[in-house]
C-alpha cells in the first residue's frame, strides 16, 4: 500500500489496524560510469514497494535527496546539509505522529546517511527526553543490503568485486526496477581502488570514476531480480519485527 | 532524461549543450474523497518527464513532500514547515549550481508551496544581493495547471465544477498516470464549498471531505490525457522561453 | 489606538473590548529618483492610523524593514532575509498571543513581502498543525492599494502610468504623510520599463532608476490625500469583517 | 537626514561624504501606569532625529521591538527572542555594508538590549574573524540616557526617584516627542520597589504596576525638552568621535 | 561535590537537599606572552570546586569554550559564535531542568562571555514567557573577580597594573591552579596599551602581544593562592544567597 | 602539549612543525552505579594527554557534554541536541583552520557521539563541497576503546562481562585518572541486560540502573593504568598516521 496512490479515508482504515509506516530514503548522486544517479533512492523505493504488497505495510514517498557532499564533484549529485535533512526527517515524522502513527520505519539506500539519520533520531528523541514533548515514536534504519538473504545473494554473484560505492549489487537492482535504463561503460581499472575520503574534491581525487572496490561491469537486471527477492524477504522479516514493537 | 537514470557522464554531457534543469515540486496531501495523496507531486512529475522527453531538458528528483500544513487534520497528509522547504530548496539549488547548472525551472503541483518557494528563491538571491556569495542563478516557478491550454481544456471538461482543491484535472492526471488507482467514492455534497482557512484544524472543520469547491466525480484517465498533453505543451513553451534567458 | 501611545492598562482595558490588533508591515528600499526610501512603510502606517482612529483599533509598531533583496544594489535600501521576517513575525504573534489577541491584521506596503509573510503565517500555523502549540490565532494579510475605492481613484488619478514600483499612487500617499519630504526629480524615460527581476544586480540592470513600468513626475500630497481616505474606507472594511471572526 | 524620507540618489550623495550611519533601537514594552509602551523606540529615534539635523547624520529607520520577554506578563508588551533580534540586527549591518557604509552606530533605548546587541555584534565580528568574510565593519551601541549632560539634567529632576525602569526622564522624553499622549494615573506606592527578575511572571509578581524604582509621577513634556537638548548635544559629541573613526 | 566524580544515585541523592548547580563557564584564547591559553577555564572551574567542597554544593562540568571571535588572530583561540554558545547553554539548563534542578549559577571567567550569556538567559526565560513552556528556572551569572575579597587582594597585589587582558590577577590563579605550566617572558612594552576593539585583525593591530592595559610580568603562583582563597570567600557567600532563593 | 597549559607564542612555534591537534570529546552522563558521569569525557581526555606528552602533539580543550539524550532519565546525564553539538564542532574547526590547523583529530569517549560527529564532518565538508568556502580541512574520529590493543586487554580482564554501556574497562580508566573517586556499589543483576533503546524514558525501562550488558564490579585503577598504557599505544600509532597525511 502506497502513501501517494491512497486516499486519505485509505490511510485512516490504515491507522486502525496498524501504527507503523515504511519511508524510503535514498540518495541523488554519481554511481559510476554505468550506475544511476537514482540509484540509492530506486533501491529501497522498490524494495519497499514488495514488502509493502506482501506485508499489508504503507510506504510514505521516498526521500530522494539524502546527504551526498562527498560525490558533488560529480556531475549531477546533489545533498542536503546534515542539519537539513535533520529538519526534513524531523517534520515528516512530526506529521505522521500527528495522525497517530507510532513507528516510524526508514528504509535506507545509501550509506552516506546513516550517521545523519541517527543524528536526526535522536534530535527527535530529544525532544521528548528534555520534557519538551510529551508524544513518544519509534523511529528505526535498516539498510535494504544488510540482511542475510541479500549478503548471501551478493556475495554468490559478485564476491571480491562487491566494494562499497556502485556495488554491482545496487546497479542490479535499479536495473531490474528500470529495465530501459541499463547503460554500458568501460572500466578502468577493472575493480575500482578502495579507501576513506574527506570532501569532494578529495573524493573525485581518490576515486576517479566515481566507484569504491567494485566492478559492476557484471550488473544485470536478472541479478537484480534476485536481490529485490532476497531484499523483500531481508526486510519483510525485519519489517515484521518492528511493527510488532520487538525493535 | 531523467537526472535518476542518468550516469554522471551523461550530465556533464548535457551540461555541455545546456544549463538548466527542470525541477519537480509537490505535495503529499489528502486530496479529497477519489483523490491520491501524492496527487500533487505525480502531476507534475508526470508532466516534467513529458516535457524532458520531448525537449532534451534535464528532470531531476521530485521533491514530493512541500508545505500542507494546513492538510494535517486529515490522515496521511505531511508537511515540512516553510523555514525546512526553505533549506532544502537552497541545498537543492546550491548543489546545482555546483556543476554548472544556471538556471533552475521548479514546476509546482501544489498552491500551498507557492508562497514558500518564493521565499525560498528570495533567500537564495539575497545571498548574492548581500554580496555573501557571487554565485549567480536563474530561478522559476511555474504551475502545471497555469498554462493557457490546460485552462482551456478544464474549462471544456469542467466549467464551474473545478473548484481550488482536489479539483477534477489534477484527480485526472493522477489517474492517467497511474490508470490502477483509479478510485470510486461518494460526494456529499456534490460540490465542494469555498472559502478561505487557517491552520489544520480550520480547515478540516470548513472543508469536511477535504475538497474546496471541487466535483471531481468525474475525473477520469481519459480526461487526464487530453490534461497531459495541453500540459506538456504548455510548459514546453515556457520552458524553452527560460532555458533561452528570456525569462 | 496606537499600541507605542498607549500604556500598558489601556491595551489591558482594549482587550476587554476585542481581539484583533493591526500591524503595519512595509520595507526599506528605493523607490525611484522622487520616493521615499521609507514609501512602504509609511503608506500602510498612516492608513493603519486613519483606520485605528476611527474604528477602536488598536494599532501596533510598524515592521519597517522586509523582503527587499532586490533592492539591494540601490544606495539606502535595507532588507531582512525571508527566514529572518519569519522568525521576526512569528515572534510578534507569540508575544500577542500571550496577551490574548486572537487575530492579528497585518496592512502590507510592500509586494515584496507577500511571499515571505504568507510563508510565515504558514510556519505560526504549523505549529498548531503539527500537535506543538494548543494555541491557535488568526492571521491576515491586506495590500494597503488592494481595495476597490484605492483602485477607483489610481485609475482615475494615474491610468497607464501606475506601473508596479514607485507608482505615482504611493509616492503621492507618502507625500501626503510627509509633505515636507517631496522631491523633484527628472525621469529618463518618462515610463518606466516593466518585466520580470533576479537578485539586486539583475534588478539594477534591467530598471536603472530603480522604478518599474511607472511614471511618478505627478504625485503630490493632495493627490495622496484622497488615496488616504480611500484607503482608510477599504482597510475598515476588511479589517471590521477580519474582527468580527468572518475572514 | 532621515534615511525614510529619502531618496536614493540622496543617499549616494550622503555616501560621498559620509560611510557612518545611527540606527534607533528601542522596545515595544510596558512602562508603568503613566508611561507608553512605546517608550523605548521613542526616545532615541527623537534623540537621533535630533542629531541627525544637526550634524548632517543620515538616521535609519527605528527598531522599535527589541528583546522585552520580561515584561510580557503585561499586556502589549512584544519581543524579539534574542536569537531573532541577532539576526535582525546582522541582516541590517550586511545591509548597510552592501553600499559602502563603513560604521553603524546604535543608538538604543532599552536597558533590556544592551547585552543581546552586544552579542549580535559579536556574531557579526566572528564573520570576519572566523575568515568567512572578509568585509569588515564598525559597530557601537551608546544609550541616549548614559551621556553626561543627560545625568546632570536628570539628577537635578529627579534625584533620589529616577529608578530603572518607567523612569520619570524616559517618560518626560516620550511626552515631549508626543504631548497629545501625556497620561495621569495615581501610583501605589509612589516609588517604586528595586531588585532583579528573571522571566516574565517572575517580573511582574516583584513589580506589580511595571515600574522599578521609579516615581514618573512628575513627568512632563517641559522636563523632556530639557532632556531632549542634553541628549541630542550627548550624542552629537559621542558620534563625532565614532564617525571620524575613533571609537 | 563534582557531577564528573558523582554517579547518578549522588546527584539523585543531592537533588533531596538542593536543587542549585554551579557550572564553570570559561574561554579559550591567548592571554600575552606569559599567560595560559586556558585561564578564563582553569580560573572559574578551579574557585567552582573550592566552593562545592566547602558548601556541599554540586560544580558541573566547565563550559572551556566560550565567545572569543576578538582572540583569533592569535594561534590556539577557539571560540563559539554567540548564537553556538546561545543553544549550548540552552541545552545544558533544559537538562538541569529535567531533573528537577532549580537554579543554574553560572561562574564565569571571560569578559567576553557576559553578553552572550545574558542573551542566552533572556532566550531561555522567553520560553516561559512566551507560554511555550510551562517550566521555570533562575539563571545567574557571576564573575570570579567581582567580589569584594578579590577587588581587594588585586588592588594590593597590582594596583595600576592589573589591566583587562591577561591580568596578573588571573594569571596568578591559573598558575596556583597549575604550578608546572608557570611561563616566562619579556613585556614591551611593560604596561600593555588600552582601548576597544572590534573583530580579531583590530584586537591584534591595537594590543600586538595580546594584554591590554596590564603588566602581568609578576604573577605568581602565591599571589595565585592568595586570589584562590578570596575568590572561594567571595563565591561562597554569593552562591549562598542564590541557593536560598535570594538573587 | 595542552592547549590551555600553553601561551600562543607557543602554539605559534607548534604550527611551524605541526598542523593537526587532538581534542578529546566525551558526554556527560550516567555510567551506572558506581561509574563517574564524566566518564566518557575523562577517558578521551587522559588518554590524550597521554599521547600528547609522548608525540608531541597538541590537545585541544575537552568537549564534555556530547550527545547523551538516552540517558536523561538518569539525573546529572546533560546532552547538546545533534544540531548544537554540530554547531559547536562546525565553530571549533573553523576556529583551528583560522589559526592554520589543517587536521583535527577528535577522540572520542561515547558512542552515542560517533552518528552526530561524523554529521558534523559532513556538515563542515559540505561547505567545501557546495563551494561555499575555499578551506580544506582533514577531520578524524577514533574511539580510544577501539584499537587492537586496549580490546586485548579488555579481552583478557574482562571477558563476557565488558558489556556496551558503563562498562568495565572505561570505569576502571576513569579510576586510574581520579584514584580518589572509586565508589562501591552492589549490582542487581551481575550482568546488566542488553539490547536497544530509543528515548530517555525507554531506555531507563530497559536498564534500570543505567549499565547496558556489563559487570563494572571489577573495575579498579590497576585495571585502568594497564587499559591506559594499551590505549595510548593504540591511539600513537593511529594519531601519527593521521598527522603524516595517511588517513
Amino acid at each position: 500500500m502506497q502513501l501517494h496512490l491512497s486516499t486519505w479515508q485509505e490511510v485512516e482504515a490504515y491507522l486502525e489496524r496498524a501504527t507503523a509506516i515504511i519511508v524510503p530514503i535514498g540518495s541523488t548522486e554519481q554511481h559510476g560510469p554505468n550506475g544511476l544517479i537514482g540509484t540509492d533512492a530506486i533501491c529501497p523505493e522498490v524494495v519497499a514497494r514488495g514488502v509493502g504488497d506482501e506485508e499489508d505495510a504503507l510506504v510514505g514517498p521516498t526521500i530522494s535527496v539524502g546527504m551526498a557532499q562527498h560525490h558533488l564533484a560529480f556531475p549531477g549529485s546533489i545533498t542536503l546539509r546534515p542539519s537539513t535533512l535533520i529538519a526534513c526527517v524531523s517534520d515528516y515524522v512530526d506529521s505522521l505522529m500527528r495522525h497517530g502513527f507510532e513507528g516510524v520505519y526508514f528504509l535506507n539506500g545509501h550509506g552516506g546517511n546513516i550517521a545523519t539519520l541517527n543524528a536526526a533520531f535522536s534530535e527527535i528523541y530529544a525532544s521528548a527526553s528534555l520534557g519538551h514533548s510529551s508524544r513518544r515514536v519509534r523511529l528505526s534504519l535498516t539498510n535494504w543490503w544488510d540482511g542475510p538473504e541479500v549478503r548471501r545473494v551478493s556475495r554468490e554473484l559478485y564476491s571480491g568485486i562487491e566494494g562499497s560505492h556502485a556495488t554491482p549489487s545496487e546497479v542490479s537492482l535499479s536495473y531490474y526496477a528500470y529495465p530501459d535504463a541499463v547503460k554500458s561503460a568501460t572500466f578502468e581499472p577493472r575493480v575500482a581502488p578502495s579507501g576513506r575520503f574527506r570532501d569532494a574534491e578529495d573524493y573525485r581525487r581518490r576515486f576517479p570514476d566515481g566507484r569504491i572496490g567494485s566492478d559492476p561491469s557484471g550488473a544485470s537486471p536478472q541479478a537484480g531480480e534476485r536481490l529485490f527477492h532476497a531484499a523483500v524477504r531481508d526486510v519483510r522479516n525485519d519489517y515484521r519485527a518492528f511493527a510488532a514493537g520487538g525493535r
